[in-house]
């Protein structure tokens, strides 16, 4: 199980903002308290409107690896930015995100394997975010199957079988489960990394939303959490769901949490 | 989905006191609480210690149905007192519970369909509870081809996956949620019905556990629900785990929860 806290994330606005400003401080202590939180990695984006990401991300990752010493996950489309930001990591870090759209992939792909780093795959290509599960499965499917023979370890892969909206389409949420039971399934030995909160988009009470998709999730098989980690209903929730989904051996992590006082929400 | 409100239940302290003392207006105020709290049914249960269950119960189901207008999910294993206790009943109650015991099979099946009634079906027979989900899934689709060729339809038919404690097996809950997946799949027409309370017995933070597996149990199938439907937060759960599911076209049960204030914990 890994959490990728997922706050450092420049399409917020106090985040962009601070990036621009380069406010060393204000990232540091984000990344710090989600490190405090729990999160194993930390999501780095520097998507920022007005921005220039060949030299946003790196500053961004820069500073964050001065002070706090965690795996990074490179948020980005640019080929340019994720290499630029690459040659600053520490360890082994991940990728997020290729697709099948050609440019994406061919940009990114390489850098995969010439740094030796994890990659997040979302299951779309070209074409957008496929309707159905079995089309998303197999969109997601060819992609693992080029990275590893591009030479990518499958424990290296985090497939994201990408969370819509359910107020968008009240259909999406069940496409999305069992695009994720087909990847358990028939592709075990990877990863399935997601956020949850694009769920509950547009629809009141977001927070109740989450945390009962993240159970739903837990249950079918999802392993990486793109999370904010500081949310503390939600890390309850995923005590629980990870003790539940027989992921917590006697239960160890859940009465853990709970001694320490992380289940009072 | 049916929700059956579980608290009319004389294995609880109070209420037992309530049935053997023969306070009615206990039990009206307890039948009426849960059905304006959205129960569709309300499970009667007259197990109490010292009681006499074939006296009790018809007791117990007088009293409610002399005041509130519900069908009942009569809960026993006695034969006399559910033939007594059906004599009472208006519409069409459900009897709770067969298992594959001889003796509870044979004197319970029959009063199913001279009644033309519902049926719960546990998971389980002679030899207690089947550990694999297969082994207990097969147990339960033998008594479904039982109830089946006595002539009783599938549609009255409610399969009990049977939840157990994560604190005595911390993977009980996984071969529940698997059992009940198999169930969805080979025998799609019939009902399952769980309660989720078993499942935290004996840990911290009982209702975060409830809330948790009730959501894994809808997505997986769960469609009637033994719940104190008094419990705001898990009904507010319920709502938000049946919109994720699908089960809930354009969120419309959601959002009519959200306005009513129903989804305030």
């Amino acid at each position: 199980m890994l959490i990728i806290g997922e706050s450092l994330n420049g399409t917020l606005t106090t985040v962009g903002q601070a990036i621009l400003k380069r406010d060393a401080e204000f990232v540091v202590q984000l990344a710090r308290s989600q490190v405090e939180a729990g999160a194993h990695m930390l999501d780095v984006n520097a998507g920022v409107a007005g921005g220039n990401e060949v030299e946003d991300l790196p500053w961004l990752v820069s500073t964050v690896l001065a002070k706090v010493d965690i795996p990074l996950s490179l948020d980005s489309a640019d080929p340019e930015a994720i290499r630029a930001a690459l040659k600053l990591c520490r360890g082994r870090p991940v990728i997020n995100s290729i697709t099948g759209e050609q440019s994406r992939l061919e940009g990114l792909l390489p850098l995969v394997v010439e740094y030796d780093c994890g990659v997040v795959i979302l299951c779309m290509d070209e074409r957008g975010i496929p309707e159905t599960a079995q089309d998303r499965f197999e969109v997601g499917r060819s992609l693992v199957e080029r990275a590893t023979q591009a030479g990518v370890k499958a424990d290296d892969i985090y497939m994201d079988p990408l969370v819509m909206s359910l107020g968008v389409d009240w259909r999406a949420p069940t496409v999305t489960l069992a695009t994720l039971r087909l990847i358990r399934e028939h592709i075990p030995e990877v990863h399935i990394v997601s956020g949850m909160s694009n769920v509950s988009f547009g629809l009141p009470k977001r927070h109740l939303l989450n945390c009962t998709f993240l159970a739903m999730l837990v249950a079918a098989g999802l392993d990486t959490f793109l999370i904010d980690a500081r949310d503390k209903g939600l890390m309850a929730s995923l005590w629980a769901a990870q003790a539940l989904s027989g992921s917590d051996r006697y239960c160890a992590v859940y009465l853990k949490a709970y001694r320490a006082g992380q289940l009072e929400v």
